[in-house]
């Protein structure tokens, strides 16, 4: 399982970029095929609709078990809500073939959208962060409620992944409103969308002035702490940084946006 | 600032190398600068201790303010827990000397030591997850546990930095009470040191068996949610992943341990 990072070959680890030059076959989302770039002679290539995931990383196996060395491709980090978990899960099928036994299962790491986005405006990843997903395709959305609740109430900068879909408009407006208890609206919010991609774009934020409008599928967003600071120098974009130091007289996080 | 990942050479990005080798000066403590190969002729280093962080940032930026080319190294990613905050701090402060304000600061990320001991056991990050650092050097403990008891309550995969110290002896105990509150003893960890360095040792053990004794401060640890699940095959090492999905009847995650 390989990472392409967020897009730009300049964040692709030289390991990926072996084990793609490698690999007898490449399984993935189309679209992440595409990023990749011809591979030697009689490399085969077995792209897939995104939503295929179980179908893909058994496959993936199939050709594996079969003697074929297989990239299976993801964008960002494999092991960060992508394909890594995909097909250790079927590894661990209690049904699993036989076959796949004795296949040689490892992950190659990659920088994923958060990392991307942070670098791009900064350091707000400087301290303690929690990862979510907002997507409730499989987990029950009072999960995620519930994580975003417990994250932001103990002051965590919060990066969240699949902030909206064609099929989950409502979500993010509502996990704004539970981090907007904790926060400021003046807290700032880094909005990062095909970082390091041709159309990458990248602001920073007031949480108040968000327009989940302009928020799609292809944006990671991150959301300062109470402490994240910007950095406003003439002439340039604002950046901004979660400091090191926490001060010792914030006795409750939570009452103080 | 730059992110030398976790060591090895096949996990730094082309960004990372670029900006390296053009460099005129390496800023870094010193143990991050002999990981760097040498560069052209003329490129100069400035070596420090690893506690000297703001004088650090603040020597990188007067070089950077007098026309020079200054790669600040962190080894991971510079954007968590490491240099790029130290350096936006200077940046900020009210007294910054007015030469910084013309000097561009930019952050090439790196492979984080959390993904790196993911990768090598699996997917433990294939879900949501927190990532904490134990060190109350700059920040009171009393934070940590309250980020501990939100995280590990609301059943985040957590990924803990600076677990340990010769001046931080009790606190990784002290974390593992926290969490074990909501986790049985059988939760997977992944004990991760000196990953992608020579003395790499990567271990999955159960929670109630984790030896605080073998955890020092080049270890980081991934303690798995309720949801991590570990695959055994035979004649091989035991991976670990989180399943994407979530139980929907797991309706209070902090009862499930």
């Amino acid at each position: 399982m390989v990472g392409l990072g967020p897009g730009a070959a300049a964040w692709r680890t030289p390991e990926v970029d072996q084990l793609l030059r490698r690999a007898t076959d490449l399984v993935g989302y189309q679209t992440y095929l595409d990023m990749v770039e011809p591979g030697p002679p009689g490399q085969r290539r077995h792209p897939s609709d995104n939503r295929q995931e179980a179908g893909r990383a058994a496959a993936a196996l199939d050709l594996a078990a079969g003697g074929r060395s297989v990239a299976v491709v993801s964008s960002g980090d494999p092991g960060v809500f992508a394909m890594a978990a995909a097909v250790m899960e079927q590894l661990a099928r209690a049904d699993a073939p036989p076959a796949w036994a004795d296949v040689e299962v490892t992950v190659a790491p990659g920088i994923t959208a958060a990392q991307a986005a942070a670098a791009r405006a900064g350091a707000p990843l400087g301290h303690d962060f929690a990862v979510v997903s907002l997507s409730d395709n499989l987990k029950p959305w009072p999960v995620v409620e519930r994580r975003l609740e417990a994250a932001a109430g103990a002051d965590f900068v919060l990066a969240l992944y699949n902030p909206v879909s064609r099929h989950r408009p409502w979500q993010l407006r509502r996990a704004l409103e539970i981090v907007g208890r904790h926060r400021s609206g003046a807290t700032p919010v880094v909005v990062g969308r095909d970082v390091g991609r041709p159309a990458e774009d990248v602001r920073v934020v007031g949480l108040a002035e968000l327009d989940v409008s302009l928020v799609d599928m292809r944006t990671v967003l991150v959301i300062g702490s109470t402490t994240t600071t910007v950095v406003r120098r003439p002439g340039r974009a604002a950046q901004v940084y979660t400091p090191r130091s926490y001060p010792a007289d914030r006795g409750s996080p939570s009452d103080a946006g």
